[in-house]
């Protein structure tokens, strides 16, 4: 696991490992041992960032990356995580760790490599809260078939051996009023019911953070860079059940926004449970029902959730008609938004125009620059914090899709390389997430060629109209077909859902291949678009804006269907020095002279009222019209 | 139920009805009484087409459409279709039936009817031989849910009415020799058991028909339009056996290709058994089992086969080996179906010269070029049927997608109308499935117009460039993109597989948005390329080639993958009548001069050759290159 000079002592895990092995042969906690251990990235809600209490497999491996799963046998301890990782994970971690690669065709899948070194009728341990039921169920099966079992084990081993495991945060929340949220809880609360009365359901299980802060119009600071908080809800045609740490209900501001000390009808009476009793609550409902009744809880939720339902009584479904709900964008919601991204855009013009200046001294770093950022977004109105970590990039670090610069792999911008930023913020008022690729000097034509098949992409789907109704994914090829038509392509997808003042990435619909459980695009959706092209060891290219999913007249209407297009939320110039113009068709010179408009006119406005002059400037030289 | 002055009368079911629900409540061969029948179509190899003998939804309700579920109960019977079947269900049914419009939203789903129609724990029937395990296993569930219970049926209740049923189809069968197959039956066996190996498979189950005769090299004439004969096969690692009607072994030929009375390997040693004892031996093989064997098993395969392996033992995936094998055509096979579609051009350069002379005269009807089509087909070398039932639509005719000229729908093609032919053949090099849409008049400029964009898709999509191992369902949208620019569709798939002188629609490769569980586009699949549009009432509108998968070189090699392109098969002229040529980019034009001169050269000679000189100057005419 060598990492070369620079990298970072790897986490001696030799004790830590003992002490799991150990608790694994069974303890007063558990009724039998086991013989392999599952430690996903996790938590209880199967969040996608979650809190340090809850990052065991990095406690357990040293390796932290955002993605990876640790299986640890009384043999063997092996860790499983993709190609961006690999790098990171072989320097993080010590030699006790074998590094599964995923997506080569050599590496064995984790049911593959447990059948392969378990003894004969194996019990394999996983914490059931924090592997989500599909997860469970597909691991099971595989299990099963095998000859071995899956078996939930009640208390989290790794909690069992970590000492200074940190405490579940619980800091304030936020209240969000109608001018942010267009919908009263109360009223999103009569909408559900109206759902679950549709399917049948006299229970809704909520367990998804963003879906509990959107359903309760509240904000949290538990995760970073996810305005949430640690809460689950079920809701009943007839009552409300918030199980959340009750230090929260000490706010006299929450207290009067849910409405607790007021004589409100009861089925609008919120009852306010510890977090920790979701399970037993959900099991006593459970046993109170009739075959009639049903529980509406997401196969996404947690199997140890899912599993206290009882199977006749469970309502399954891939979304939760929140998810849905959230997902669409009221009015209120659109113009945050709208704002959240004329904010987001003046930060980036005075970036960029700061960087213009500075890049050529010779100075900036990628660390440097995504600071700048962030200062500079910290300086607009309702800044709350970043969306995710910044992507700041330049050279053959812009290859690493997922690339977060450290001071170990910092590198400084020059006028030679391609510099890719991806970054984003939370607004009160809405969520932002943007890419922009650029050069300081004088591109490459390969460089430019290579931007220029991106940017066609962009456009191709920017631009495409299609009925309403139609699964993103179906719309996936349309940001691929001219890379394809040169051999290129990117392996990731190139849309995903954005929140209103919620998480950066977030369901049910998305623009990918890999997706075939999308929701419908509607109207009021937010999602990005943003192909890209990276070439291993030398540059990375993206360009993502986001966008919301709008109606359009069209000259027929088949079946009398609605057609839907895009319109860009993000406002920031696409470099058009990276732009090789022979390339593009008429149709896509307009569209980037049209775009650049929008942006001038309603960025240009904003820049001139914050007296942001320098920016100003910069953002009329960039948005000149090109020529034919 | 009217059907207008010129529907058949429905078929009277009301003894029928009777009698089956008599035997519902309980027979000799029952345990116990059912509250619901389900009668599918269908038959025990889930086939697409059937043999008369399992017509039983046609039997019982007189609606004899090629899609359709009946649902009886002891108070109701309700026919399930879909929108091609509306009028024609609601003629040929009496009034003892309810049509339920498959697509409306107003139609309750077979499950939520049944639930409500149904006593509470009600038992609903359905034969395990012919509902596939996947639909059986949703129907389950829903089922389980309510309270329900969904039960095999041992004794199909619609045989035991059914006085006149007529017997299972035993045809001769056709050897099929290495100069068409470019694979022996026993490489195909090899190749095989390495899938197996592979997947620690030590069984193999085969139940679709097309799969047998492929596997095998065998063709029969069993069903109508698909050259295919009654047999089921186990293949172990050291044994096959072959379940058929023993009949078929008498002719020394089969015997000979079979090898059956040489004294061949005892793992190429052929047993033949009773095709009724399929079941038996499959639950002898499993009970002999150890746990650590597995049975390969289609989902897509009858309930009935799959319950009987044990679910330790099942290793159940959507396709198998062989049906994925299937579709990947050697270089012996991709001959013969060039071959095929020269012949099919022949064929149809003939029937389009003719019909411009005849339909100016006003005496064709569709029934007379249909006719027409198939005498000039059966002209061809080693014609043997046509690949499915010939739509031969004008007018508003066309715009029902999945028409079949009756006399009493019957409509004569005139210089004022669209004429739409979808017809193809089998020939014993291949199979053919060609769409033309033409004018014999003047075409208005919104037919024209429509024309344009239907073609438009077609070349999209025709021309794409992918990498190996896309997914076709990933593809669709390019065929619709410009119609969808302008607010029209089409709301059927794009493309769907096609056999090698075998079924004409084939898994598991297909170009559909309702499709999810395609697998990878790779070299030497062959799928049609069909997009369309219709207006009800008024015209449709269908180009249809048929595309074999090939490799293409491309500018650059991302990650060193392959890329992929169509190449046509079919070579049969799209008239430029029809064209607004205003509407097509230079790319576009340079497409159909290409495709057009392909046709013209290939055809030309093949016309030349035949003597058949008034279809080769038509084909000179239609050919001559679009002017910039």
């Amino acid at each position: 696991m060598d990492g070369g000079g620079k990298s970072m002592p790897a986490k001696d895990t030799t004790k830590l490992l003992k002490q799991l092995r150990q608790v694994m042969k069974g303890t007063k906690n558990m009724r039998e041992a086991i013989q392999a251990l599952i430690v996903p990235s996790g938590d209880n809600h199967q969040s996608e960032y979650i809190a340090p209490c809850d990052c065991r497999r990095e406690f357990l491996s040293g390796f932290d990356g955002s993605a990876g799963t640790a299986i640890v046998t009384q043999e063997h301890a092996a860790m499983w995580t993709d190609g961006r990782y690999f790098l990171q994970a072989s320097q993080q971690m010590d030699s006790n760790w074998t590094l599964m690669k995923l997506g080569l065709k050599t590496t064995p899948s984790q049911e593959d490599w447990l059948i392969k070194v378990l003894p004969e009728a194996s019990k394999v341990g996983a914490d059931p809260f924090i592997l989500a039921a599909d997860q469970w169920k597909n691991l099971s099966k595989a299990m099963r078939n095998a000859g071995h079992t899956l078996v939930p084990v009640k208390e989290n081993l790794v909690d069992l051996i970590w000492e200074d495991q940190p405490c579940r945060p619980c800091e304030p929340l936020l209240v969000m009023d109608l001018s942010y949220t267009g919908m009263s809880w109360q009223d999103k609360i009569v909408q559900q019911r109206a759902k679950m009365a549709e399917k049948h359901a006299s229970w809704l299980v909520i367990t998804a953070l963003d879906e509990i802060a959107w359903l309760f119009n509240l904000r949290g600071s538990e995760i970073q860079y996810n305005p949430v908080f640690f809460a689950f809800a079920i809701i009943g045609l007839n009552s409300i059940r918030l199980f959340i740490n009750e230090t929260h209900m000490e706010d006299p501001v929450v207290r009067e926004h849910l409405q607790l000390d007021c004589d409100t009808a009861p089925s609008f009476k919120i009852q306010v449970l510890p977090y920790e009793s979701v399970l037993s609550e959900l099991q006593t409902i459970c046993s109170n029902m009739t075959a009639k009744d049903k529980v509406w809880i997401s196969s996404k939720a947690s199997h140890a959730l899912c599993e206290a339902v009882p199977k006749m009584l469970r309502l399954q479904t891939v979304y939760t008609p929140i998810c849905i709900a959230k997902a669409l964008k009221n009015a209120v919601e659109v113009k945050g938004m709208r704002r959240a991204h004329v904010k987001d855009a003046v930060a980036l013009c005075e970036l960029f125009a700061w960087l213009e200046e500075e890049v050529p001294k010779g100075n900036i770093t990628e660390l440097d620059a995504s600071d700048k950022a962030a200062e500079f977004r910290r300086q607009q109105e309702k800044f709350v914090d970043l969306s995710f970590s910044t992507i700041s990039s330049t050279g053959p670090n812009a290859a690493i899709i997922h690339y977060k610069p450290t001071p170990h792999t910092n590198r400084t911008l020059s006028m030679n390389e391609v510099y890719l930023l991806d970054s984003g913020a939370q607004f009160r008022d809405g969520t932002t997430d943007v890419t922009r690729t650029m050069h300081f000097g004088t591109p490459t034509e390969y460089e430019k060629e290579c931007f220029t098949y991106v940017l066609k992409g962009h456009i191709c789907l920017g631009s495409a109209i299609f009925p309403s109704g139609t699964k993103g994914h179906l719309l996936d090829s349309f940001a691929r077909a001219t890379l394809w038509d040169h051999g290129l392509d990117y392996l990731h997808g190139t849309g995903h859902g954005v929140g209103s003042f919620l998480n950066v990435h977030e369901g049910p619909c998305s623009i990918s291949y890999k997706s075939f459980t999308d929701e419908p695009l509607e109207t009021g959706m937010v999602l990005s678009d943003e192909p890209g092209y990276y070439e291993d060891g030398s540059f990375g290219i993206r360009i993502e804006s986001i966008m919301l999913v709008v109606p359009i007249q069209t000259k027929y209407r088949y079946l009398n269907r609605e057609s839907l297009t895009f319109e860009a939320l993000t406002l920031v110039p696409i470099q058009t020095k990276m732009i090789n113009v022979e390339l593009l068709t008429r149709k896509e010179r307009d569209w980037i002279n049209l775009y650049h408009q929008s942006c001038r006119e309603v960025i240009g406005v904003e820049l001139e009222k914050q007296g942001r002059l320098q920016a100003l400037q910069w953002l009329i030289k960039e948005t000149q019209p090109i020529a034919d």
